[in-house]
């Protein structure tokens, strides 16, 4: 059995993390969502709020779970007995960070590998900070992010 | 069940190639490595001898069979039934090139994934191109190859 | 009034070629194809098919027109009283080779304008080379080109 | 009659800012410079200043107009009936930005077109930031900014 | 003789800068480490401290010497009757900030040199802020930092 | 004493190279410029031919010296007992060759150096094989090049 991750903010979720989560769950025997606490303040939704919404996006698959964690991701990933590591890729200032980040998880722990997905081409430009911006402008995001988030937003930014 | 394949030119064979089936058979249930035949004139060994090399220094995985191919790789993805196929990044200029094939692969199957490795720190700056001058110049490239490769190369370069 | 140049091998011309024309013929009065000759014998198409095809497939503007040039692009630019030469950008690495010649070109030529378009999402992976690679293995391309050129493509590997 | 926008912060104006409205002022019928007001605790000039600048250092162009806008750039387009976003590219970590933002703003509004130019070469290495540190160390930075600029960072730093 | 300057903030020092001030100590003549001090707030270490753990650490090297310095790096490497910049290079996103760095620097003073080294393969992943992360979630940093900077992390986050 | 080899094809010479070898030869002792013999038939210059072009476009460096040679450029460097090797950066593409080609070097041969300057703002969009296209053409590259290879140039193509 195959157990993936897939760590991040996700403050927002958007379509494009629903889709790479649609990608691994057919690759994967199990498929966990890493939401990471990181510093409240300087996120717009809470852990558990991120965790949440993602939650209510992914009911429809059987082998996705969800929870939250605080620290450093390959501890984490330890400590849930992960194979492999997942991220989406959209461009090339993307590619550079997740390389040396994959470089040092690598030399952190053997055993755990890191694999890239890139993005599907709807969801080339999409980010979470660009979904923030334009909701907070008042800017309809609803063709952005799954419609708990859409709604999320809304309450938020009213 | 899951079935990769892990598309290429292979001539030849290196370390970094060695090491994605490596990573790459423990997240899978099948590995299939695909030889590209491409133009023959154009490549130093045939597809038999790199499909050779390959088997020669992959008999210790179970899971891992290699095969030749003509044509184009998602063609032969789609007859050998593959969930995804697998790709190692060494470099961002790798990257770029990496992800036009990836999207267009996508566009014309949606139902076979790509993913991508990041090659091992060790294997970084390791090509075929640079393996074939290093030999044609008659350095060895015994740490950068298999044994069977080295071998081969010897015997072409002598 | 400003003449804009769209000059390229277009070996063959692309639904990315034509969409960069379109956008190109809204925003100048006048839009000049100019087809490179090129060495005949490393192209696919000679430059009077190619030329050929942007005609037959930009009949419906009224400020475009096409022809085929010999030697340096900032010449025939230059020549044709061109206020502004286009390009399309798909990617990293087109831009580092564009960003090189533009400094070029304007080295020589101060009164001529380099402007980039960015391929529109759905064009992003789509390259003339590409395209031919598909058609040489007999993969239909009808989606990527318009039907002049699937045609032209036909004849040629049929 | 084409109408070009150019927005951004431009805390403060730089020769690099003046050469872009230079060379668009050629190619279009109008070019309005939209200041964003962003976070005023952020920004060294207020977007009155900021504007201020732009019109003294552009008062030659007979076709140049300067404004302030809040929220998106793509609703102040719309709002003002532009044609064309225009942005400057220095390099390739601008690219990759403003390759995101043209997608995202075009998937948001088809008929405002996006187009780059590239910096001239004397100004390759000059930004607002590096103005701003320079004039911060009490460093003349007149060759890097129009005369009025270098007046009003003489102003704020001593 | 020729002197060499190496800049930066180094918070902390780790193995990659000091393999470069053994490589660079071998090609030069003298090498000067020039701590910033920058922002205190936003170090975590003080610029007497930074300082010290380079002193401590590159006592074997007889023609290296430390300095804090505030203000411009082209301003103190004249003072100091500097011939060569160093800087490190890990990555492609290193390289286009130190390529806009270079060419200013070398617009203020032309009598000034800037050169690179590319980081080492063991080093390649490793940055100063990496290194703070780690240990701040108490994770063993003592394989990327030399001993008595580890201590003084240890010191630090407990 | 330090020992620099600048090693390249250089068909033909540049300002660009002119450049390097201007600036090594301030920091080095001694400067070997390599001409790397290649394929001749894939070259528009023989060997000999271009170093001599370096020679005559050298000669008021006393510490700079000209050769010639064929295979691995970290063979001829460790028998030339150099201490360095030197390349020019010119844009975010040539990195990432250079990177490769620097990490494998190393590999092979601790004890021998490579550092990157950066190529003059005026220089950057200077190719080798740009100024044989010119020249190709009949365009005068007087600007581009030392007015010996101008010369060789215009015997060329004339």
């Amino acid at each position: 059995m195959t157990v993936a991750m897939y760590p991040g903010r996700f403050d927002p979720v958007t379509n494009g993390h629903i889709d790479i989560v649609d990608r691994s769950s057919k690759l994967f025997d199990h498929v966990i969502i890493a939401v990471a606490k990181g510093n409240e303040e300087s996120n717009l939704f809470s852990a558990e709020e991120r965790a949440t919404m993602f939650k209510e996006s992914t009911t429809k698959y059987k082998n996705v779970s969800v929870q939250t964690f605080d620290g450093l991701t390959i501890d984490i990933a330890r400590k849930s007995k992960v194979d492999v590591l997942i991220r989406g890729l959209r461009a090339v200032t993307d590619f550079t960070t997740e390389f040396d980040m994959a470089l040092m998880n690598r030399d952190m722990e053997r055993k755990i590998e890191s694999i890239f997905f890139i993005t599907s081409l709807g969801n080339l430009f999409l980010s979470a900070s660009r979904v923030r911006e334009l909701a907070s402008y008042g800017v309809s995001v609803d063709q952005y992010v799954p419609k708990t988030v859409a709604k999320m937003l809304n309450k938020k930014f009213n």
